[in-house]
């Protein structure tokens, strides 16, 4: 049997996960929180359940809450999506990205991406028959250089995929980035694919700069959100995405095919809750509060923690007391210390190894005091 | 701007759904029930999420839901499938359908359908860079000629698409059929794709053939099944996929990046429910009556009723007193009627108009009724 993907196992999200629950590990390996939503939530659905609302939501999605998010956007970030056919409900910030990489990115395309990345933009690429092009982000910043994006882009850029804030490194975007990537994709017409899931998760009085918020990057723009990471429920399964009508058209010829609608009655307990900023707006301080509980708890730990400006992770490196293969540092965490966590080298296609490991801090403060007591025996 | 699939417009559902919404009209066009589901179900559901089960599920999906799956498989259809490696659980039907062609199919390769046919179906196979070929099924019969498959099969030939109980005609293959398919595909690696989610819809005391009760299809089978179809769901958007363990694993690299997971707190619901088989084994009796229902309302009417065997579908032709292309009179039933229905048309890659347009009667009595009494009034 011939593969699609034949450089392609599974993915390092289900292999750690697996391996945590065999060792019953503590679990600071995926960007899931283990505490509970806000019970409102879940009285959301319920009613929404009880209220017969079951069947198939409109292939776009539930109008409310697509008018809640056109609301919502244009006062945070101050562009105006028309919510008739600029917003689209996706069934997870995944299906976006895969939904909008498909309608829009052709054969033979280029598409370049920033390494360390999510695990699923490259293979998405290599599936239209497109070249995914990596840039490194530089080490220890990961900061993007973009003399380098310049000199990456030639006449079959189709497509830049940026991710603010950054998974897995935490870091975020600051104006003069958006700047760059506007001078440099201006008179072009690459399209911008900003994952932008962790919007409302930025540190230290910093704030997010959506591509919304750049009128020049905007109209070339494609973002990606999420609300199981804004609202601690990664299991329900929706997302959202903003785009300009001429992408977005292009965009649901994918959608409407691979997923149709996403899920009805959790459309209805979003759109019911969002009227409230504050239930977002709270969740930079919430998680800061966490990065710095597990910044405290590792402080005498053997690990160096870098820097987290926002996300649910942060990395942390260790080459000062060890030299083995980031992936052999995380077996032993688990096998012998009980603990789980990422391999960097996961997030770069080419498996390139810092001597890094990721952690995630999207946990209650019990499991966050337990994980770093067993990172602390490491040695 | 380039489009991937510059011949798709808008998907018929959302294009006839939102047409019917406009004109309030009695809405018989998708196959969305629009009665209760079990309220054990939404129970189950409010039960998963208050017991914290709100975060990613695992990639291939709860281990009791797929155990539960693999035993129902084995008992109704006589086929061991491994619950481990071989039961993927995904986020709605149509996501295992993308998922298993985006998986199977490569660039080159040509993909055997019969038309009419689910609209989904040519668009995914185009996008892999593959050739849908479309064979028609005999009309009015709508039967498959396994001798035009036969010479349909070229060394190109990657995957056979089966659908039955069929959508949109209703019919459902006999065992004649499956021997048939397994003769022609008998030392070749085609794939069957087989989209089942109707199995449990089958009538007058005849039963659904799936893939999975002929040794040598389920061999080299893909079977794609619903919840939504089958409980009433269809906005939870959780189906599932059976398949050998080396297609599974083609699978899966898609669906691990595609969706990651199916919702949770919904499949915690299905795996509670799936243990009493009187939930889905009532459902063909629960079908026949509402076909029965409809067949009865429409004796006096203008429409020509065709043979329904199975499905929420039942075709009706008006060739009789009518040459208005089928697209023209849904529009007139809508606008002029209040009844929405879906054009055969729409079902076929070019349109084909046979004068035939679709019913679906998974709708209460009520507004079978009072659809009924729309369509009788049209001459
Ligand atoms: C399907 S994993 C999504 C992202 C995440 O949670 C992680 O990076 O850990
Ligand atoms: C997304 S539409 C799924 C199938 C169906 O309900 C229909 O054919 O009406």
């Amino acid at each position: 049997l011939r593969s699609r993907l034949p450089d392609v196992g599974t993915t390092i999200f289900s292999v750690i996960g697996q391996l945590s629950a065999a060792h019953n590990a503590i679990n600071l390996s995926q960007g899931a929180p283990n505490f509970p939503c806000d019970p409102q939530l879940i009285a959301g659905v319920t009613r929404a359940m009880e209220a017969n609302h079951n069947q198939y939501a409109p292939m776009t999605g539930l109008a409310a809450l697509k008018t809640a998010l056109a609301e919502k956007v244009n006062t945070l970030y101050g562009t105006r999506y028309d919510d008739e056919c600029e917003v689209l409900i996706t069934a997870s910030a995944s299906e976006g990205i895969y939904s909008a990489i498909s309608g829009l990115v052709h054969p033979g395309d280029e598409v370049i991406y920033f390494e360390p990345a999510f695990d699923s933009y490259a293979p998405i690429v290599r599936l239209q028959g497109a070249t995914p092009v990596a840039i490194r982000l530089t080490v220890p910043e990961f900061r993007v250089n973009w003399d380098e994006v310049r000199a990456a882009i030639t006449p079959r850029t189709r497509m830049i995929i940026i991710n603010t804030p950054h998974n897995p490194t935490g870091q975020v975007f600051d104006r003069a980035d958006l700047d760059a990537l506007a001078a440099i994709t201006r008179h072009t017409d690459i399209i911008i694919l900003s994952d932008e899931v962790y919007e409302h998760v930025v540190f230290d009085g910093k704030i997010h700069h959506s591509m919304a918020t750049h009128p020049q990057l905007a109209e070339r723009s494609v973002i990606i959100c999420s609300f199981g990471k804004t609202f601690h429920v990664t299991g329900w399964r929706v997302g959202y995405c903003l785009a300009p009508a001429a992408l977005m058209n292009e965009i649901c010829k994918i959608h409407q095919f691979l997923m149709f609608s996403a899920d009805t009655p959790m459309q209805y307990a979003f759109a019911g809750y969002m009227a409230d900023p504050t239930t977002y707006l709270a969740l930079a301080g919430f998680y800061q509060r966490k990065r710095d509980l597990l910044r405290t708890l590792l402080a005498d730990s053997p690990f160096r923690l870098l820097p987290s400006a926002g996300s649910f992770f942060m990395l942390a490196s260790y080459g000062h007391f060890s030299d083995e293969p980031d992936s052999d540092m995380v077996q032993r965490l688990i096998v012998d210390h009980g603990v789980a966590t990422l391999p960097l080298s996961a997030f770069y296609s080419d498996a390139t190894d810092n001597n890094i490991i990721r952690l995630s801090f999207a946990k209650d403060d019990a499991t966050l005091r337990a994980g770093a007591q067993a990172l602390c025996q490491v040695n």
